[in-house]
Formats: C-alpha cells, sequence, structure tokens
C-alpha cells in the first residue's frame, strides 16, 4: 500500500555490528509501519531472531519483494544488481559512513531518507548492466553480468598481455598492456576512473574502454555508443593465465584465442534514490571537487 | 544526375601551389564529366582564369552547390562547416599531403577517389556542432557554432580564472583553472585530446568537458549526452579579460558575470566520405595506434 | 641576539584586514622581545603608524634586516624570492589561513610557531631560482628569476607555438603545443603539477620540463640534472606573439628565432621553517593525500 | 691490447635464428681480431661447435671476460645487470631489429659499430641498479636487484591492496591502489612510463615513485634522490597475497605487515656505447617524437 512497497528484503554482504544495527533500525521503521520484511538467513541468525519468511537465496529475492535494501555500501549494491537485474524490483543503499555513487542513504539519515522514500518521494534510475561473454572457437563458454567494469587481464601481475580490440567487429588496435578496462556510465567513477578514463554521467547511453598500462603511449580512453558490441581478442599472455573480471566479483578463465564479447545488457539495475539525490553532489563529496558557488565567498 | 552532384563548389581557405594543383585537378575531373563547377574569386584570379559563375560569398554555397569540396586538411573544413550547416548540402575534404580526421582523400587519391564518389559509392555522416552563447545579465550578447570545441579562457595565457560549471541548470562544480574546453565527439580528437580528453566515437551523441590545468587534481574530463546544456559561468578572471573560443577560428569578447551556454547546434554538417572510409582507421594512421591485427606476426 | 636575528623585516603584498592584523601581532610579539621589526612604508601608512625605519624597497631587504618574514601566501613569498635570493637572508611566510608549500605558519600558530623560531627551534632550507635568459641572435635581450617556474608560451590563449626544446645544447625534441614550463622542485607542486608533471621532492636537484597540450600524445615530462641548462628554441607562434613567464608575475616578450635559457641560479632563496616542518605532511593536508596511518583504524 | 679488451663474452637469453645469427657474425669479427671469445654452453650446442671455454655460469661472468655483449633486446640487458653488476666489466646490447633504450646496436650495425669500440671510440655509463629487500618483523626475509624497477602489488590482478609509504622513514601517505611501482632513472622509460611516470635522464640520480591505479586521484609521482630509501609497508592485501617483483623477472612473495625498502644499490651497471650514442635520440625514435628541427621544413 505504501507506494507498492508492502514486501521489503534488506540485506548485506558483510556482517559488521554497524551493518547489523542498521538493519535492526531498518527493520524496526518498516515494521512499525506494517510493512512486511524479509532478511537473510544470516541475519537472522546473527540478530538472534527467529522468523518463518527468511530469504533463502538471493536469486528468488525478485520474485518475493517489491523493494531491495543493501547495507553496506557500493560493493554490496553491484552483488546484488547481478541477481536482481531484470526483476524490475528497485534496490536502494544505505551506505557504511560515508555516502557512495550508488548508497545513497548514510546511517544517519535512515529514518528521514525512509520516511521520504514511503511517502513517494523519490526516483527511480535504470542503470545498465553489462553482459560478457567469452566464445571459444566460436562455442560460448561462459557469461556473467557486470554494473560497473568488465576488465581482461593477466590472472596474475605484471604479466604483460597482447590483444586485438574490436567494436561492432571493426578493428580498433592491436595493444600489449597489462589489460583492458570496459565500463558502463555507472562504473565510469569506479575502477575505470583510477586508470584515467573520463566520468560518464548515470543516464549517458555510451561504454568506455580504458587501457590499462598500454605500451604505446598514444592509446587512450575511448568512448562509444552504449548499444556498441566491443570484443577483446586474446592473442597473448605471456606466463600469466587471462582472466575476465566482472565487478572484481566474478573471474572468468580465459585461455590466448578466446573472443570477449562486451555488450549492454538488455534488464537494467532499477536504483532508487530518495528525491534531491543528484549524481554532482555525489562527485563533489566522494572527489572532493569544490562545492562552492563563485561569488558567494 | 551524377548521383545528384550537377554543380560543385570547390574552396579553399589558403592558396599554396600545392593546394591550387588539387584544386585544377578536381575541376578538370568533375568539367570533364559534365558537372558544373563554381571556384572562390580569388581561386580564378590565382589560375588566371576568368568564368561567370564564381562563388560571391561561403554563406552562399549551400544555396548554389550540391557538394562542396574543401581543399586544405581539417582546419579548413571547420571554416566551412559554419558556414554550410543547415544548408544540408555534404562537404567532402581533400587534405594536403597526410590524411586527416575530417579530409578523407589524399591529394594523390582525388582520381580515385571521385571516381568512386560520382558512381555513388559513398557515405554522408552527419557532425553535429555546438553552438555557444553568450548571456549578459539575461541579454544574449553573441554567438557563434563550432565543430571541434568551444573554449572558454583567458585572453591572455598564465592567467588563471575561476567559473562555475553547471549542466542542465544543475550546479557541477565551482573551479579555478586555465580555462575550459567543451568538445564534440569530432573535437574529441583535436584539442581536448591535448588536454586529456578521451577519444568519442562520431557517432556518439554525447559532448565532453575537459578543464585545462585544474588547480584541483581532482578534475577529470566529464562525458554528458549531446542534449545536454553546459553553462559556464565567470566568476573571477583576474588580469586577463576572458574569451570565448569557436573552433580557435572565432573569438568572442567575454566579463566576469557573463553565462556561456553551449547546446548541440539543429543543424548538423553533412560529411561526405568514400566507402570505406573507418574512423578507427584514421585513429591509428594519426595516433599512431598499433594497426597490425595480432596473430599476424 | 636571540639567534642572529637583531632585525626583522615584515613585508606583504597584499594589505587586507587579515593580514593586517597578522602584522600588527607578529609586529608587537617581536617588539616585546627587543627585536626591531623594520615595517614598508603602505603598512605604516594603513596602520597609522609613524617610525624612522621604514623599508624603503623591497631590494634594499637583504641588507637591513636578519630575517624576514613574509605575510600573505606563497605568492608572495614568490615576489620576495626575486629581491632576496643571494642576500643570505632567510625568509618564513604566515600564510592566509590555510598553509602553502612555502609558507609554513598560519595565523593562529603566529604565537607558538615564533617562539620556537626565537627559541632557535628552526630549520633553513636552500630553495634554488631559475633563472631565465632571452637571446636574440646571441645578444642578452632580458632576464629574470623564478621560484617556482618559467613558462613559454603564446601571449594570446588557443595560439599554438612551434619551438625546439634542447638541453645542454643537445636536441631534445621539436614540438607543436601551447608552450612549455620549466619548473623547480619548489615548482612542482604549483603551475607544473596541473599541466601533470611529478611532484620533486624540495631537495632533489633537478628541473621538470613540461610541455602544454602538445598535438603528440607521446610528450611526457622531462627531469633532468639541476645543473642542465635548457633552452627553448622559438621557431614559430602562429598569431599570438610568444612570451616568457617567471612565476606567473613578470613577463618578457619574446620574438620567432629567439632563444630562452633556464638554469639554476646561484643564488638559492634561504626559506626559513620551524623544526617539526614536513614537506610530505604539505602534500598530505593540500594534496587531500591519506594521512592516517595504515594499521591504526 | 685492443682496449683492454681481451677476452669478450657474447650472452643471450633466447636462442632464436636472429640472435644466432648476430652471435656468430660476432664472433667471427672479434676472433678474426685475436680477442678471445666465450660463448655459453646452450650456443655452443645449438651452433654446433665444441670449445674448451664455454660460460658455465653467468655470475662467473665478471671474472672471466673485459666485456659482455648481450644479443638480444633491453629484457636480456635486465637479466645480466644482475649478474654483472658490481663485477665493474661493461656491457654492451645488440638489439633485436629496433634500437632499444639499453641495447644501442642493431644487428644491421654490427660491423661498423663493433670496429668503432675496439678502436677505443666509445663512453662507458654507469646505471645505478636499485636493491630491495624484504623485513619480515625486523627480520630480512629476502632480497633482489632490479635496473629497471621494483613493483609491489598483489600476485592476482585486479585485487586491491593498501600500504604506507615511507621515504627515508619519513611517512608520506597511505594509499589503497593495485600497487606500486619503485624506478631508476633508465626504468622511467619502461613500465613506470606506461604507469603515467615522467621521463629521467639516466644520468639524474632519483628515484621515481609511480602508484598503479590508486583509488584517489590526487595521487601523483613522487621524484626523490636517488639516496633515498623508500619504504612500502604493506598493510592489507585482500585475497591475493602481495608479491614484490625486480625487473618483472624475479618475484618474491609478501605477507601483510612486512616492510618492503627500496635503496639505491652501490654496484652500477657499466653500461658500453659506441660514441654518439644520445638518450634523447633514443626518445625521438622509440616514443616517436618530432625529430625534425624546427625551421628546416
Amino acid at each position: 500500500m505504501k507506494n507498492g512497497f508492502n514486501t521489503v528484503a534488506i540485506v548485506a554482504r558483510r556482517l559488521t555490528d554497524r551493518i547489523l544495527e542498521s538493519i535492526t533500525k531498518i527493520d524496526t521503521i518498516l515494521s512499525g509501519l506494517g510493512i512486511q520484511t524479509l532478511l537473510e538467513q544470516k541475519v537472522l541468525k546473527e540478530l538472534g531472531l527467529n522468523r518463518d519468511n527468511a530469504i533463502a537465496a538471493r536469486a528468488e529475492l525478485g520474485g518475493m519483494a517489491d523493494l531491495v535494501i543493501v547495507v553496506g555500501g557500493d560493493g554490496s549494491i553491484l552483488g546484488v544488481s547481478r541477481d536482481l537485474a531484470g526483476s524490475g524490483v528497485p534496490v536502494v543503499g544505505v551506505n557504511r559512513g560515508s555516502l557512495g555513487f550508488l548508497a545513497a542513504i548514510s546511517p544517519d539519515e535512515i529514518d528521514e531518507k525512509f520516511g521520504q522514500i514511503l511517502s513517494g518521494d523519490y526516483s527511480i534510475e535504470d542503470h545498465f548492466l553489462l553482459e560478457a561473454q567469452v566464445f571459444r572457437q566460436g562455442d560460448l563458454m561462459s557469461s556473467s553480468t557486470a554494473l560497473n567494469d568488465v576488465v581482461v587481464n593477466p590472472s596474475s601481475m605484471s604479466r604483460m598481455m597482447e590483444f586485438d580490440l574490436l567494436v561492432n567487429e571493426e578493428f580498433v588496435y592491436n595493444q600489449k598492456s597489462d589489460g583492458i578496462i570496459v565500463a558502463s556510465p555507472t562504473g565510469s567513477t569506479a575502477y575505470a576512473l583510477s586508470a584515467g578514463g573520463p566520468i560518464m554521467h548515470p543516464k549517458l547511453d555510451a561504454l568506455v574502454v580504458v587501457p590499462m598500462f598500454p605500451h604505446t603511449l598514444t592509446s587512450r580512453p575511448l568512448v562509444v555508443n552504449g548499444d556498441s558490441s566491443v570484443t577483446v581478442r586474446i592473442i597473448d599472455a605471456a606466463e600469466g593465465a587471462p582472466q575476465l573480471s566482472c565487478d572484481s566479483q566474478v573471474n572468468l578463465p580465459l585461455q590466448v584465442g578466446d573472443n570477449v564479447t562486451i555488450n549492454k545488457s538488455i534488464d537494467p539495475l532499477k536504483l532508487l534514490y530518495p528525491s534531491g539525490h543528484s549524481f554532482y553532489e555525489s562527485c563533489r563529496s566522494k572527489l572532493d571537487w569544490a562545492s562552492r558557488l563563485g561569488g558567494s565567498s
């Protein structure tokens, strides 16, 4: 009844005291409003609770809840996004301490912000995921999705690899480097930024390809349309076997000769933000941009 | 009759011997095919020719010709683009010597490539222009278009300026720097690239905002949707008066307090390329990317 | 008698209320300890004071005082450094508000830090200056010193220049760019850092040459021995006349064909710091480096 | 008698046809001049030769030869440098195909350049090595030398690590990143350059510390005196065990809590170059810097 949020799941990746405290607080607020809350088995156990309606598996989340609250920071949201994308169920994040780019609510704002959300004062942003597929001699060997980025690199560091890059089956370049990052706009403020990539507004329909320590100095981040198909063809990988990494959480093994293709996934993650959330405000806060409007000194 | 190219204008910015030679060659080929060619008065004079149908002013080009051939490199195409955008008349560039990103035909390919074009074997790419407008206390003071980039900076170097950046009227940051570059995808391989911006595929609908030597180290290139409105509000400009520069060719004076807004222009430049033209091939050639497909060594 | 500081000059570039307040505070403390203080005529006037021993000209400072206190930030110290280098008289800076790299004392530390200094608890660091000389057809046309950096660039922005770079008369490269920065270690945390240069420890005997928006992507900052002679030979300068700028404070006009040579100056600036001053602490504070020692969380 | 080169060793890391061909050519030239040549057992075998005086172990090279010729490129010289540093025996490199920064002779110059060298027309440059030591709870666990760089990073990629950086036992910063590179001037044109470090002239007495994809955007390459002691203290290393890598050839395992110290090694590598060798020429050739002196077009 509350804006359609009849059943709300509250999940977490790691269970620290602070996170358990936030879960309890949110659970109490929502239950008090007559909303059914679902907790994970591991959380119930840690809190010494006994309930009928525990969350058995994350893959079920989409069918059970109208809203999923992730407590614990951007990394935790990355994990949930792979399970929830396509379900149409929105996700909202409660960060540990400071604000994240994805987790929009800090622990001390829980009362205020959930009040706001339950009164309907929120917006939902679609964040597209990347789908990475590994082809070996034409056969699909494995695949995974990523919210932030897909990284292709040697599994051990300081080992150079060589690959061809293709976009929409057109040859772009051959490169020797430590690997390559393909990031979504959502991921452009994460690992790709450390590697020298640009910041892309979350609503931009684009992918960025960022080389990692390329041997030539002329390689630069490349931004292409979101509906592009990016292919990384492994040519050589020295001593370390190459791998594909999704959001630094899922790793798939690669071999010389494999084609990795990265496309926009059909099903987006629906991120819920309390109204007033601003991407640029997150940038100013997290990247320490000057936040003072000029002329007001 | 030849694919609709009945009247073709041939223009140039600078008249070197090599450029005049190319103009003559193209003029001879086209005339031989029964196509009416239009030359500029300055070219006719230089070549010692006398014709009725000289091009009086560039602004008329759109109404007179079905195709405009620019001889002389990317800089010359930038100049013509401001006159031709909106006319719907396509432009093709013949470079001096090496290939450019915009000028797709080298002098020694004139025979082959124009044969190809006149037989209909070409494609036309829309390249959007930027429109920059200067507002002073709400009044529009001046405006210009740019194909590559709009730069706001002090008119004398080594003079810091302070400005607020807004995108779609939302505050992004306040910055002290040497200025700011707003580039189209077309311009992303020009000045913006020197300043650390990413390469954007020409078909991407996006703008990139690149800070110039910002005082804070956390400022990074920002890529936003092509339909965004970017505003630079001049807060302070030390000793050097600020200015707005379009493609390094048109300069408009600015004052403290001015709002410069940059939007995608409605009318694109229609660039004609012989079939087979590839953006990534231009990158490989001009940026010295490894062009060897891996595995073929 | 107090560690040799019998006569102390207190100077400032700009006279804001806060700066005058700091000057008065320092003057009172020192006078109370029997130290003779020298103020500038403009300061005496502003404070409504009448004294016999005003500082007539900055160039005299070296002969009049045992210590010079600069109130007002790093920019003010840059100005004084050109007058005092070679005099052997140490300089200490009192910043406006936050700490600078050069000005080591904040206004609210004046009591504590000057107590420390006068009790002999300080160190003196030599910071070498750069000497820039302009040669035209072999003749020395002009010269200046700089503590931070020497910049050679067009006097108007967005105007490319072309130059040859030589180190110790050996050809390094020919470059088309917006100009070039030659910085001392002291200046490596100033303008050169914005342009992508490395941070150099103040005690390193080296110069860094940083290209400004070079047209080729392979140009990188170059660090050479401090006793190197760096020559910039102006080849072309488009429409804007080139210029040489020292610490963004002194500008000398240049012409095509001029040779600018930059060498380490013989006479260093002697910067006095209260003991405990740390370069890396300044970096952490001003560049926002993580200052928490790991493992202490 | 030939400038003291009575006995010359010729070594190679990999034995391709081209390399064996170059070895044979050099061996023939030197033998013809009455110089005793020493080949490795693996080379003799490959060439079907039988000699008394094979090189048993690389560690003996210093005691056996007056000059060591390395055939095969910069990577091969890195390997030999660890065995020869301290012996005082000079090394000269013959590259495969293109010139390297270390290997100064190309295969087609063998006749000319060795004629030059044997007539005494050469110079010897000292290139200092780095010595890396791993301390665990105060005990020295392992150590190695490196000519180019020492890298501390997780053994598997995409795994962040946290460390404290100290220079001369002074705390510099705490950092979360993919690791850190400490490079000599010799190594500044290798891996450190890919990671954004500056180019340092080979004669500069300095070390550069380059962060690898740091989580904060304010981290920059740091250049310190060559006699500095750089310490990397491992604070955390996520899932991947950290490691220390010397010239990408020697890997030492690390644990959380380890202190890695990097110092200039006492014994330099003595690199021999035919006269006329120029560092900047190598830069122009290998980094594709504009090599045309301005004004000569």
